[in-house]
């Protein structure tokens, strides 16, 4: 049906960082079994994912999906060339987390002021004194840290986001020693243009992902633009799973299979195979009892 | 919440063509009563828009729906300096549009030769011969006429449409006597390689409008690549109802709301109050008894 066409100014290749199993789960009211965890996982492998974060290590009492983490992570088989991160909130987190010999972990750091205080009970200044014992102990065991950026372009308290105040806190998180960003534009109102702002800002692309929500429709169009402005790793979330708690909307993460139509429409290489998750999330939909909102997935799964 | 940011190689102003009245309509099952459908124009345009494609003079028996186009033109109040253009399928659609009136009428053609054939029931070739009495007795009258191509980028019978193809049938519209091109992806299959591909293939981005549909979510990361290309002339469609009859999929046309978010968001001027278009649809999806597939209204009419 499709050939690719290029675009100028896109990478040749994109790597896909999926946060289904994390990301997309943790916002489910109805318990996941760990046995379908592990498929979920296996699954997302099995289409070609090379990044898969797998679990979280917060406490039960805040994520209670997620509790089975220990559990999850032994019954995933790890595959040769497939990273396997975990979020990691704090200091018994990591423990929780190097005892599990994980390869690579995950900070959630705020923009803002209020959701620092909200999401961390920390203010925007503290959350750095969290993170930084967490990051030493980790790079000293050999595990890489990524670092989420959330409410990069505006909260539901405070409005938009200063763009300097971002790039400060992106900074200092590089400094602690993460070896990548995620900036997330968590309650999905960016638009082009601010994307764009926020990657010059930062002076290169080159340790920048980019995590967009579809609240507002938005996300495919921003990590378009994100592309064409040098950023070469995009969160997405197989099915579109998952979504903040804060917005009052049934639209989470951007869809990994309305990435992938793109990626594939721009003859840009993510070794991702469309079919494959396209079933994965149609297997999933069946699991959570309600349709993938995934554009893609719902065409898809129909025809 | 947001400040406009721009981007580079974007217009000012962006005219949406909005298509709700016909183009979405005419694949609801349910018959929308004469009134609601002159209340739904006049929302539209108390919203704010400059061109409603108000109705469709095809014969009633092809399309039921919309077999009260006289009674709903004579119900619009035609406000000034807002155009109510109606679709004219043959000569005959022509007598009762001129009858009634109109300012602006537009025809629709086919880029491939099985889409001519299942929806026109002519050849390629042929098809012209119907459109060159409507579009010269409409010039004649004073009347202008807008093209429809559809399938521009792929149909489900013959996989991808060549590009000169388009080029060949877009041009001899404009040869016609038609003011305006307007570039449908009837089935959402395109990506922006492709988008821009097609639009540089026409030289000049001038007489050119994009109509894209959302059933592989492209729709707004396609039109964003056709803004950058130069073309200022948007379709959507209030909601984002609509769809084609022919793509298994409940996702429809470009969703007004989620366009006009971002256009918002880059500071393109629209003239559009978003919060009214919201409004409209809300208003809307209760008379159709379904929610719309706009992220945007989903967003905002729940939070």
């Amino acid at each position: 049906m499709r050939r690719p066409y290029g675009l100028e100014g896109l990478p040749h290749q994109v790597t896909v960082y999926e946060v289904g199993p994390r990301d997309g789960l943790q916002n489910e009211a109805a318990v996941v079994p760990v046995e379908a965890k592990a498929e979920f996982v296996a699954r997302l492998a099995g289409a070609g994912h090379k990044v898969i974060e797998t679990t979280s290590f917060v406490h039960p009492k805040w994520v209670p999906q997620l509790a089975d983490a220990e559990e999850l992570l032994a019954r995933v088989e790890r595959r040769p060339g497939v990273r396997y991160p975990v979020l990691v909130p704090n200091e018994r987190g990591l423990d929780r987390a190097l005892a599990m010999e994980v390869d690579e972990i995950a900070v959630f750091a705020s923009a803002t002021e209020t959701f620092a205080a909200k999401n961390l009970n920390r203010s925007l200044e503290s959350q750095f004194d969290m993170f930084e014992p967490v990051v030493a102990r980790a790079v000293a065991a050999g595990v890489r840290v990524r670092a989420y950026v959330s409410m990069c372009f505006a909260d539901p308290w405070e409005g938009p986001t200063p763009i300097p105040q971002v790039v400060e806190v992106g900074e200092r998180l590089l400094g602690l020693g993460c070896y990548e960003l995620s900036l997330g534009d968590t309650i999905g109102v960016a638009t082009p243009g601010h994307v764009t702002a926020l990657i010059e800002a930062f002076g290169s692309p080159d340790r920048l992902a980019v995590h967009f929500h579809d609240t507002y429709g938005q996300a495919l169009g921003n990590t378009l633009t994100a592309l064409r402005a040098g950023v070469t790793t995009v969160d997405a979330s197989t099915g579109g799973i998952g979504g903040c708690p804060y917005a009052e909307s049934a639209t989470g993460n951007l869809a990994t299979e309305d990435l992938v139509w793109m990626l594939d429409g721009l003859g840009v290489e993510t070794g991702l195979d469309l079919g494959k998750l396209v079933e994965t999330s149609t297997w999933l939909a069946g699991l959570l009892g309600r349709p993938s909102p995934s554009r893609v997935v719902q065409a898809l799964s129909k025809g």
